[in-house]
């Protein structure tokens, strides 16, 4: 079983293994190419091209005219997002993917245009010394997701158009296909868009349909990012981006940029890639803990960094990957962990406001897909220690049996997934909010650069921030004396050694700092309670999986 | 002789090599010491702590206060920056580093106090009741770049004061130690801040001074990215970052985040980090070029990437480092590379005014230590062809000896180091600009995936970008036919298999597209006019540097 695939608790029971994945697509292709001979079927005529006097308003776009034969005025083409009634009666010209074809007889067909999500049906209806029945059969035999240029007229339909976001239609006077798409596609982008409401329905009236399962997604993953959740996700991932940026500029920070080929072992602990760099032996950064911090003692104040990070580890999880996204930041603080943790408040309560005020198209277009609530949060974010937390659940555990769902709870180790997601829950229901933090974390659990609590040493300076009861940051105040900074490496098995460039960033003078780490991809994924990261990252990286 | 080192001209002959750097560092240790002896000798005494009923204004903080006994206001401090006479007599707290520290008899000691390049000078001086001579002594035997809490009251000196930026001194009342740098640094911040000019001036008037070079710099890299230079470098660098994403993000664009760890070999040609992925064969991406491409065939329309690029090649000169941050595009277009082309010239234009606009204390700051003239750009900018370029470099050969300062010109080969600097020369001459756009290379020395000119297939719908002579970006339209993309690969010598989910990406209708790639690093080197790209990278990377 595949590591996505487990994921897909949705997926038939025949479709959990790389064989049924096989198998499913040579049946997609069956399908297809049934549809396809239909098409050609019904396009199929003794029409021929030599004898159209009208030849020169279609065709194939030969390649020198796409290879900058004269220079273009990108302005005569309209976006198909602008087209709407104002345009009645326009010449316009488009360019976008052939999504529909549909011949009616010889002397008409339904083409749907779609560019950057917008969509708009074209009808390319045979009419002496205008357009020609060999341009109609030219239409219908287009295969599906070529590109092409359409010139013709806007005219307003007498019914709302179904199919089509655009409220237009385009009578066709000229057709050319800029870029011929296969004719047998290995996925199709309906059968790739369709929700399990729509499965469910056409599994109860008996429709024959394709169920495109993850991996076979992932496989095809070009394909598949054209679908509206996918170009749903990856705008809204951009805008995470954005106002994680826009945000951080406007308090002081400067972006930096650190080394991911590492001398020696990274931070030690978790496993990390090896290479050889020049002789040396090398490693891929496990995050930017070390150089951000040192940026912090080279007086840059405050610092965040956008950038891969890589991961060895062999988890085969929802929420795992081997190379994610890292936002992360660092900033001098005068005393107090609880300087960081303001931030992480205004930031991501900036940031959610920011998606819902500028991605509503595309939230919309992932729910369409995969059905979610808006994200609950507080103008204020709640924040509780983590013997609070452990509290609400023991309290909870008098009412039934946490065990069951496989809730444990160990006052001094970590919280294991299942009683992140239960405190999500009780959180939820006691304070209304899907978005809180989790501070004072038992030391033994934390990295050996985590200051650990003055008060108490068992507990430490540290804390985590949970979306829908799963983690997405983890931050805390650093140590920032070397010789305990020595110590507390020592103590959690790390040759000091081998990190030695970065302890002695500490003997020059090292201002009180702090900073967390976010995970770009599953912030995205649980923002819109997506149920897999494979979902949110475009080419991810996973144990099994390293193309395309 | 060290890469690095190499492109340091202004270096002292025996500072070429790694031993003359140890002994320079020995040389600098022994100068430093004297210097310190000096100073504790200045400030002993037989006061003790013990003795002082005014003990609680001064001395080390415990750590226990810095793991956040109690939360504070960070609002208590003000920021040395807003220091200035509109604070007359007010009691002001300040954090900041002792960049330098003079004691002035037993009675009396001076301390500037440096934050984020801002500096005030502060007086501690012995008075009954406020301010214990054993206060004094705790002043002057600061070790420099120690981290300080002074409390005081703002004063307006009678006379302007020469070794600080803020014109204001503080009365000190309170003066506590947040963290000690250790008394003897690597390198002294004052040393490394010294430019050529004033490095003369001290050799002409006979004074002993200590001169840092490149790779000391590196290896003490924390202390070395305090000078004011290096604080305006990253500020300016960030800079960038900033305006290149705030103009695509006007322009549509999507910011992806495309894997680094790539199966098989990459983009081939390049060398490339080799390493073991799970038990398969698999390198760093060279650049995000296949990955960017596929998402313009995934219907993203306009992208961009901000990421590192990695390169294993042995290349020992001044402009390239093993590891850099790629600022990376790829768009649709309609028909002509003029179209990518046209971007370039707005998005620079409006990067350099940002730059000029927002970084004016920053670019002050690098010029007073590397001095260099404002760059040179036009409204529009310019292009030539690249016979154009050869035309002028050839006309040129007429007046003087083109091959003494080692000037290749090949129709048909790519420029080299030198004909682009004395090209860059020449345009200066005659078109009074510092960066242009030189296009139609010979198809030849492009990659794979450029697209040929559609009237002489030996020459290519490409450009590389120039700032003061030197390339800082490359950019083409693309092959986006699959068939002619496999030929072009094969004629390359490159194996198709190993990039066929790349070439399948075209498959599936493909729009005209094309992109370029930008180094970071290199931008804010030449927009500065710098020697060496080292200086631009926070942690470089170089065939001899993986530390720290």
């Amino acid at each position: 079983m595949s590591s996505s695939e487990s994921q897909e608790p949705a997926l038939s029971a025949e479709a959990q293994s790389k064989k049924a994945a096989k198998k499913e697509a040579a049946k997609q292709e069956k399908l297809r190419r049934k549809q396809e001979v239909a098409a050609a079927a019904a396009a199929a005529s003794n029409l021929s091209v030599e004898d159209d006097p009208l030849a020169v308003n279609y065709g194939q776009i030969p390649l020198i005219e796409l290879q900058s034969k004269t220079p273009v005025n990108v302005n005569d083409w309209t976006r198909v997002e602008a087209l709407n009634d104002s345009l009645k009666d326009e010449q316009v010209l488009i360019r976008g993917r052939a999504q529909t074809i549909r011949p009616v007889g010889k002397k008409m067909a339904f083409l749907v245009i779609r560019e950057n999500g917008f969509t708009v049906q074209c009808l390319v209806q045979a009419q002496p010394d205008l357009v020609s029945p060999q341009m109609v059969k030219f239409a219908a035999a287009l295969s599906r997701e070529s590109i092409v240029d359409v010139e013709g007229v806007v005219s307003i339909p007498a019914a709302p158009i179904k199919g089509a976001t655009q409220q237009v239609e385009i009578q066709v006077r000229k057709l050319y296909c800029v870029s011929k798409a296969v004719p047998t596609l290995p996925i199709n982008i309906e059968d790739a868009a369709r929700s399990e409401v729509e499965i469910e329905k056409a599994i109860q009236a008996g429709e024959q349909f394709v169920r495109v399962n993850q991996d076979t997604r992932l496989n095809n993953r070009v394909l598949d990012l054209r679908t509206p959740a996918n170009q749903g996700i990856f705008r809204i991932q951009s805008q995470v981006g954005q106002a994680f940026r826009q945000f951080l500029y406007g308090e002081s920070f400067v972006e930096i940029h650190t080394p991911k080929l590492i001398a020696g072992s990274s931070e030690g602990g978790a496993a990390v890639f090896r290479l050889d760099y020049k002789g040396q032996p090398a490693c891929l950064a496990q995050s930017p803990q070390l150089h951000k911090q040192m940026s912090i003692c080279g007086d840059f104040g405050r610092v965040f960094e956008i950038g891969p990070v890589f991961r060895a580890e062999d988890s085969f999880t929802h929420r795992h990957l081997c190379e994610f996204t890292g936002l992360d930041v660092e900033m001098e603080i005068k005393k107090h962990y609880f300087e960081v943790m303001d931030l992480v408040d205004k930031l991501f309560v900036a940031m959610f406001d920011s998606l819902n005020t500028n991605c509503k198209k595309d939230l919309e277009a992932v729910a369409n897909q995969y059905p979610f609530e808006p994200l609950k949060y507080l103008r204020n974010t709640l924040r509780l220690t983590y013997e609070e937390g452990i509290q609400m659940l023991k309290a909870a555990s008098n009412d039934f049996a946490l065990q069951e769902v496989g809730v444990e709870i160990e006052p001094f180790g970590d919280l294991n997934t299942e009683a992140e997601r239960k405190l999500g829950q009780l959180v939820l229901e006691k304070y209304g909010t899907e978005f809180y933090i989790l501070h004072r974390y038992p030391l033994a659990v934390r990295p050996f650069y985590t200051m650990p609590c003055y008060d108490n040493p068992t507990y430490s300076n540290s804390f985590d921030v949970f979306i829908r009861g799963e983690e997405i940051i983890s931050g805390a105040q650093r140590v920032h004396v070397p010789e305990f900074l020595e110590e507390r490496a020592q103590a959690c098995g790390i040759e000091v050694k081998t990190i030695s460039s970065y302890i002695d960033s500490f003997r020059y003078g090292a201002p009180p700092h702090g900073g967390f780490g976010v995970g770009l991809e599953r912030v995205v994924m649980l923002f819109c309670g997506l149920n897999n990261i494979r979902k949110t990252s475009l080419y991810p990286r996973d144990p099994q999986r390293i193309a395309p």
